[in-house]
């Protein structure tokens, strides 16, 4: 397995930063979160004039034997059929990446489906999908290893180009129901408050994939509970290559973009792993799948929008970007009380 | 007084509004409080196709007589001087229009200070300041009327340009004292409840504060509670052209991006007036100062963001901005599962 070297931040420039931020012209502490934010990524950069520089949103696709046992309303095929409308540019988070200037890649994590070589995607391919973890691991521990290894090249040949900031998107049919039974075990929290209608179950389907999921984890009831374990028995490709994604953004100081269920169960893998990749996420969105907001108060996280959105693919980092860059913008271009001549407090 | 032809909006287009939302490739309902944006701006400008054009701020500022009775920890200078810094760019308000290109213009509503023709100023003073409403009405009925036609003046201007699409901000000393009173004679919620620290008072400030305003109200008990009366009584200069701003913008068919404490007090007295101006207005941000919660919850609005923002200046909807063309842009770029050939729910 690889290992990351991965560097807790250095708080020895937060006084300095303070300082920064509390002698703009405003009140004190009156740009709310913004100010959290700006001493967030002053902190990863160690610099009192952070930059974000050639953001990047990464969308990995995997399909789930999990989805033949009908946890989802969807077919399976529309994994496939996503990443397809990822590479046309029709998709939400294509619209929403273009509105910010982010960079989109693609990556086939493990689709069922034979992609040929299409130009434009990223073929990371471990297999066609994940055994169902209703019967056997998901995948096995060399899968699972060769996934995040995977995930960490990407992530390195995007920083090596100049990014700096990084969000993360999935697609795979039936991966509320993985990241639901990767919760539970790692927050330790009862699976039934972990699972949600996902894409839109109907109250006969949410019971039934409460019954299904709960009979996987007996079946598996034996495994040591470590992150990876926990990973390779129920996760997907693409959770998996996300984690380790995460992992490389870390150790390569960039800030991370978190935001819905699964990319969340992604984190909560990586940070058991090692717990200092918090020290560089930033929690972009509240997603209205049930289940997250439990997850987000177990890593003690405010996320910065609750829009009510659950659709995955990276869509709350996107739209979230241009508050992260208010951020980083005010802190480098606002006028202090004495540049501008204006009284302060008396 | 100015009369305001302000059209309801008309509700036919909202199923086809809505059949287009809900075949965009993503689950129903996915995208959460942006489907609710993109269906009132569709309606807003009665077409499947809105768009946002020329994105306008325009911050008003005005002196308060009451801040000479000591409801505010900043001295009265800080308006005028807050001013300058909006000229030169340097205030929060000018960093996130610019990172959106949104267009700023600064008014001078009645500040106290003869800014002496500058350039890059509206001039639209109505008078050095309003008087102490402890001890008068803040102003003349008449004066009341000429704010809120200068306003209207410069938001028809505007429109003429192209501008479809308006945030207000305000810059006055003192005023979150003269907001908390017209909340409380409107949405008659008791005084106590509306009045906050503002800039940052402390607990003696705070209590002090309280004193002075309750003693205001009792003076002036036997007015009318007319929006109009209210708003001459207790208003700012910048309170009452920012409401004639906002009606005309109304009136204009534009959408109105009304943010936080002393702007929706504004919006409360423009709607007293004109019920119909709340169909053109997106809520985009819930300030941190107290009462604004309660003023929002009055008048039924969920707003987009929380991120713990005071600062006036209209920086809640400058920061809302691209969260508002996310809305226009999935609904105008997103392809439909017919175009990308994705299969629907089973």
């Amino acid at each position: 397995m690889t290992t990351f070297h991965i560097a807790p931040v250095d708080h020895h420039i937060t006084a300095a930063l303070q300082h920064k931020i509390d002698n703009k012209t405003k009140p004190l502490g009156a740009l709310g979160q913004l100010e959290g934010l700006a001493l967030k990524i002053g902190r990863i950069q160690q610099t009192l004039t952070p930059t974000l520089s050639k953001p990047a949103m990464v969308i990995f696709a995997g399909d789930h034997g999990i989805a033949h046992e009908g946890v989802s309303p969807f077919p399976q095929e529309v994994t496939y059929q996503m990443v397809f409308n990822f590479l046309q540019g029709g998709a939400a988070i294509n619209v929403f990446a273009r509105q910010h200037n982010m960079d989109i890649r693609v990556v086939d994590a493990g689709v069922n489906f034979d992609f040929n070589g299409h130009p434009g995607l990223i073929h990371a391919k471990v297999a066609m999908g994940t055994k169902s973890f209703l019967h056997e691991a998901a995948m096995t521990q060399a899968e699972c290893e060769t996934a995040i290894e995977k995930g960490a090249t990407i992530v390195k040949a995007l920083h090596e180009q100049g990014c700096n900031v990084i969000g993360f998107g999935e697609m795979g049919i039936a991966n509320t129901s993985a990241a639901s039974v990767i919760m539970s075990l790692l927050c330790n929290i009862p699976l039934e408050q972990c699972i949600g209608r996902g894409t839109g179950l109907d109250d006969e389907g949410l019971i039934r994939k409460k019954v299904i999921l709960a009979e996987a984890m007996i079946r598996h009831n034996r495994i040591e509970k470590t992150p990876l374990n926990v990973l390779s028995t129920f996760g997907g490709f693409e959770i998996a290559m996300m984690c380790g994604a995460m992992l490389q953004a870390a150790a390569s100081g960039m800030v991370i973009l978190a935001d819905g269920f699964i990319t969340t169960a992604a984190l909560l893998v990586a940070s058991g792993m090692y717990p200092a990749v918090l020290d560089y996420t930033i929690f972009t969105h509240q997603s209205n799948e049930q289940g997250h907001r439990l997850m987000l108060a177990h890593m003690k996280a405010v996320p910065l929008l609750d829009l009510g959105m659950r659709l995955g693919e990276g869509t709350g980092a996107a739209v979230a970007y241009p508050v992260i860059q208010a951020a980083v913008n005010f802190l480098n271009e606002m006028a202090s009380f004495e540049s501008a001549g204006v009284s302060n407090k008396a």
